[in-house]
């Protein structure tokens, strides 16, 4: 058996799927649930559209920089925690040894058989803070330009995933059936993103297709009953 | 240096405290700038506090149940890779051997240093097996109930979220005054809010409070612009 092969059976999704269906996910789901509980409650299409793309402006913001955020504070995170362990690793070396050595103890390996690891360790500072920030901490290095890739990606699959619900009362004025085109637009949307969502994150495509829609029709159909009951 | 007290200065946020944050976030940002987007474009509150409340609906249903299924989609993920290091483990251990040498041979380290690890961890299949996924696969194991306590955090943390700034629409008739109230409010909310997440995933609670209102304003400001432009 090729090394290569036994590899990339080990297939996680990359960051930009993961963003993009993170985005995909609210942003078909949200802004839909919206116009539908409005169509419960209003009889023109001119305010779900007003609040809709209202909706998608916030919802995309909120998301896209709520992500740059989050990914730049997951970046400080890691640089302090890196410059900790270099000052630790330089200053106090025995207790840092004794925590490698934790490490694999953990795993029921004894002292003497996880020293020359330790020993060989302490000998290169640079892979030993390394070691320590993925097996010590569990962090992973983030890549540089993320925050900025994240915000975009995830702003973008929301507001795209907004504007399919939208669109049929754009151009319909009733809004009884631009729900009704909605609703059968949005249901396949939702299908289709989350059978190949499916094929991205597990190996149950049909399964994630059915959960997807399943979603986004339980929070339309809270949105619907809650707006027509207060109008 | 007590061993407890250094152990403890590696604070990570708990998982309940991070839903909260993906929930509260989008929660006090999203229905928000909603509302005070609508407030651009309609006259009446009542209208406003339909789509506020179908969107607090809507949104929380969509982030719960998307937290719900994440969170089992991760549990089989690793359910599965746990299957096929147990079956190569068992099948082929030279090869993993290899493996378990190949993650300490990334920090340096040579093939005699790790024998004995290897070794060791070559006689306890169930140690091993453990060590493969955090260490070749950075998997973590999910706790059980995490699913289903996510989902009920995030989705109560948008609900609490989002009710904040809904509540000055209920309550006064004028959408301007009612805007006037909701942003007030709000920013003081976010500020808050900030705070104390900043406090919990980095050590600068101020800029963390500073940039959540930030994101609030700026989602709000743009759906207040887009609401006004088409209405």
């Amino acid at each position: 058996m090729p090394r290569t092969h036994h590899t990339e059976r080990h297939f996680t999704a990359s960051e930009t799927v993961r963003d993009i269906v993170i985005g995909m996910s609210d942003g078909l789901t949200v802004p839909f649930a919206l116009a539908a509980g409005l169509s419960g409650a209003v009889a023109s299409t001119a305010i779900i559209v007003t609040a809709g793309l209202a909706e998608i402006a916030a919802g995309s913001i909120a998301m896209g920089l709520g992500g740059y955020l989050a990914a730049k504070s997951d970046a400080e995170h890691y640089a302090k925690e890196q410059r900790r362990e270099q000052k630790e690793v330089a200053e106090i070396p025995e207790e840092e040894m004794e925590e490698v050595a934790q490490v694999f103890r953990a795993y029921g390996l004894t002292t003497e058989q996880v020293a020359p690891v330790v020993n060989a360790l302490s000998k290169r500072p640079k892979a030993w803070v390394d070691f320590m920030m993925r097996f010590e901490l569990g962090l992973e290095e983030p890549k540089p330009e993320r925050a900025r890739t994240s915000a975009l990606t995830i702003g973008g699959a929301y507001m795209a995933g907004g504007l399919i619900p939208l669109f049929p009362y754009i151009f319909i004025n009733s809004a009884q059936e631009a729900l009704l085109v909605s609703i059968a637009v949005t249901l396949a949307a939702l299908l289709i993103f989350g059978y190949i969502k499916g094929r991205f994150t597990t190996a149950k495509p049909l399964r994630s297709a059915l959960e997807t829609a399943l979603v986004g029709s339980l929070a339309a159909g809270a949105a619907f009953l809650i707006a027509r009951a207060i109008s």
